[in-house]
């Protein structure tokens, strides 16, 4: 009988991990993919079926959009019946985004995807992208004890750590360890052996097939507070033409100033309809409405606590939601739950 | 020759370290100052001059608003001649920003101004409170060996760290360990002794007298990227009515899109005469306009590289640079610039 | 019905959470336990009946011995159909042997020890003894969901975190997080909340009545190597009168000289029927005796490997097991096991 | 006219860097040097003039001795009017006690001596080996502003680190973050630069050949206490034949019993003219015999504090010492002082 090789997807998007200098500027500017296989020569001794593919042309991950999360999408859709995994190449600065994008595109995932990239180039002579790229293909055919696939979510790989990718945050511009999820453990750490966590694993409780939403609503937006902040400036952020959803990012568990302009301003939103979902500024530690009168009074207008989402997922989580066509009061009711592990509750 | 006990003025504005219990609502709220004192019997152990003034009545941090800001400057402007030091009780959610403002509206100082609070009421039974007071005015009194004040500048004692005030951020919503300085390091460990790191403390050149800067301009505004974002909604963000400086929250080391939309949508509100400055997202590193094509296109366009300021300390930085009533091209300058610690270069 | 307060029986042993200065030599020395009371006037705030036993006199945990463990072990037998739980005060220095031996002698505990101490000593202005104390007996009278008590074991209570006892290192000689389980994750973390994790604490299967074993063996020892350690100095140590166990304190992942002399003259001790156990020096990870050659020589030569058991839980489980008489062929077994948590196989 | 590429010297010494699987055992065993180069390809892009040398057969860390280490460094003496710089591959597990001797046989070095390992082979497909080494290389090249060499004394480059050799210590027996100066910051940051933290790397005053001291006497010991230590064992081992210096680890800031025995046991040995150090058993911070009244008894008694220093730099130390020929009382005064950077006072 035969023993079947791990059939691995590499969808190559763009990002430092594959860049080169560009003469005239000295900037780096993404190139061709097969540059990649060429760097790697130990991707030879994983003995893997790796087929690529790559978009054309790559792209710096500060220009990744809706369209670009689609495509992943559709090249995972087309290869779910295929590949055992897949690892996406992509740029760090807007990883945490799409991971989270899509780990709610990808419904009912039951296959390892496998986000990583790097800080430096893979083709320069000091790099980590040969370690991440190939720790990332030996997570994506890895098997539990089952024969199961060990992962079956979106996960990025980065440095010494898999992550929940929509837990994920770019904590570093200029570190190696550049990701954490601040409200939640590693999904494995990477170190002599590669230790997974099997207690943190997402796994759904029933098995149904693969379904993408390619829906993705971009009508959102962040407002951040600041001690400052006039009637003026919030009431025409409030106002922004055929915003659907805000993300309010709020201080410390989820407190905003409690003046009567601004919860006035806040319920005029609320009342035309807007999902309000109140999220801290602090990486750690989650929105708590019940501790403080300030939190209460936002709870009480009917902001939506985000509890320890991070930002990343939320504006990802929006999108999505009012992608799928949901009204207002549906969006409101599942940016209340976890619908893949992105909230603790 | 008699020794002076040491002077310090506590200023009490509000925040978690004196709440209690609303016996309606459950949540918590601020009380009277006196309760402070009788709750922490060991400060009579320092054998202090410890004066107090309060906001009355006390604010939750989170309604922190220019005016109680004028209010603290107002109150070390006038024990300037008086006291060696001041410390300033204040809630955790808006901290940082309070200490970023203050460092700028305090030109000159020379003495201590040492800010904390606490996650728990200094009241409970279980508070980090008690320990972060009785440290806080220890700083605020101590002497370097030629007898001058060892802190000159706007610190947060939180737990066991001393911070610079205009490079901290709250991190976490729920840990003792809520502050940090992601670019510059402490200013004292807080173990058996106070442990000063004298190399990282804040020095002027020269010395000159005390000049408090009250005028702090609210027509700012953060905008924060994400995939997705249209180009109504960010020429909408771009023409908020009567703003004058923006910090545009970027990817990485100081990536945005590169599009054409973007960039004109970002050169026409230069155009206009709005200084908009370039801060990461992430809470470690710098922005590095050099480096990536998508940021140098940003810096062509006449961005201005916040270069590793935190988030607080750039918006508060432009709030008082508009403040004093400088033109655009004064405060594009002094934005790239260090004025007091707040960024590396 | 009455709903009964908690009964709490605090051990003061000694140590700096006790301590005021001798007026002579300006060291530290214990004092008397009722000066701890009058200190944490904070502790009326629980409505606990709390009682107290001290050491007369206190003991500097430098001098703690065989007979204080005895001590410590007796009032806790004592005392364990009257009280709740424990709270044991004791010096940092020796505290991770002391929990270590208690959690070996005492057998079926289904009560809490929680150990805490302090840096600074409870009288002093700044000190970090009263939070953890009554964070301590806060522990000690915690109950689950199922009414029963929540730690079961014996932890160190140290600043932010609970740590298990037999996995417990001093790791610093002067820092306020001094203590550490860097080869288990922690029972609590304590913050706004102490947050227990429940899938960490220790539980038996059955539940039996609490067996104290007071026999505790001191012929036991520690060998720590360096590279050109000599044969002649070797022999010598594996030579001590009377002793039984060695805890052989080896390089990374038990790893030892692979020369003839050395394996002779660990199978000369061995053969005399000493037993050996190969303990890491590296304060994290485990002895694995399969990877490398060195390490199997050791193992072939009938050294017991330690695993991931920390050198304080290593040595006093030597002296329990033959403490209790049992021939050197049945304390290899039980080094090779987990007998209460203290490795993780 | 030309400038010369930076001329490096490779000693490799063995270690996991360099190893194989030995068919029969399923151990790893060293193999042959070449092997390395033919693994990491990326080093002809470092456009250097790279030699290379290797211990005939290449050893186990774990064997490593006193004349390994006088290879060692007679490698470094015969290279030093030829080389920029020197790279040692060495295994990980007496990685830090080679740093700390050679740092001391070493005098007047002026050149980067850089130490690394990995935890995985470079041959294997997951490797931290190929990293380590580059930058291993590339700081061993670097000159600073003045064109001097950057570094100039032995340090231990692992992940994302650079140590002073004589602070470091193996702190995980299977992380990739191996190594850590507990008491010292590190020398450099590797991210996607090498950020030197100029202020930590150690400089001689003034500037004389480089002088090598190949005598290092074996004849030293580690006494580790612990509770229940029994006088006839404690005497045993001080009286281990021809024994000159004894590293003596203590508890916590460097305590030991005060029991008279314990006292009395001491200062025989130091009354027969044995140089005791002491040192922590705890991983950071220092032993300050002023503290407590148990530190105070060992230091009147006449044993030699040691400060913040390593164990692995403490009994090294002894051996360079003694093996100069120095008498105990010339010993005992340059164990307090610091001769290369090993402790902070």
């Amino acid at each position: 009988m035969i023993q079947n090789k791990p059939k691995i997807l590499l969808i190559y998007t763009g990002g430092t991990i594959g860049m080169i200098e560009n003469p005239e500027t000295k900037g780096l500017q993404p190139f061709d993919f097969t540059h990649l296989i060429d760097n790697v020569p130990k991707l030879k001794m994983l003995d893997y079926d790796i087929r690529n593919i790559q978009f054309d042309p790559p792209i710096d991950s500060s220009n990744m959009s809706i369209e670009h999360w689609c495509d992943i999408a559709h090249a995972i859709e087309e290869g779910n019946d295929t590949f055992d995994g897949f690892v996406v190449l992509h740029g760090t600065d807007t990883m945490a985004f799409t991971a989270s994008a899509l780990s709610f595109m990808l419904e009912n995932l039951q296959k390892p995807v496998i986000i990583t990239g790097s800080q430096l180039p893979i083709g320069e002579v000091r790099t980590d992208g040969e370690e991440n790229l190939i720790t990332a293909i030996q997570i994506a055919a890895a098997r539990n004890k089952s024969g199961e696939p060990m992962v079956q979510e979106v996960a990025i790989l980065f440095e010494n750590y898999l992550w929940r990718g929509n837990r994920s945050t770019k904590m570093s511009a200029n570190n190696f360890n550049a990701f954490k999820s601040n409200n939640y453990p590693s999904l494995a750490k990477i170190g002599l052996d590669i230790q997974y966590h099997e207690e943190s694993l997402f796994r759904t409780v029933t098995k149904r097939p693969l379904q993408v939403h390619y829906g993705m609503d971009p009508n959102v937006l962040f407002i951040d507070l600041f001690p400052g902040i006039t009637e003026s400036t919030l009431r025409h952020m409030l106002n922004t033409p055929n915003v659907k959803g805000i993300v309010l990012r709020t201080y410390g568990a989820g407190n905003a100033p409690t003046s009567a302009w601004f919860t006035d301003a806040i319920s005029d939103a609320l009342n035309r309809g807007i999902v309000i979902v109140n999220v801290t500024q602090c990486v750690n530690g989650a929105v708590d409405c019940s501790l403080y009168d300030t939190g209460n009074t936002l709870s009480r207008a009917g902001v939506i606590s985000g509890h320890d989402i991070t930002s990343e997922a939320a504006i990802t989580k929006l999108m999505h939601l009012f992608g799928m066509g949901l009204p207002a009061s549906s969006v409101k009711k599942y940016m209340e739950y976890s619908i893949c592990g992105e909230t603790t509750i």
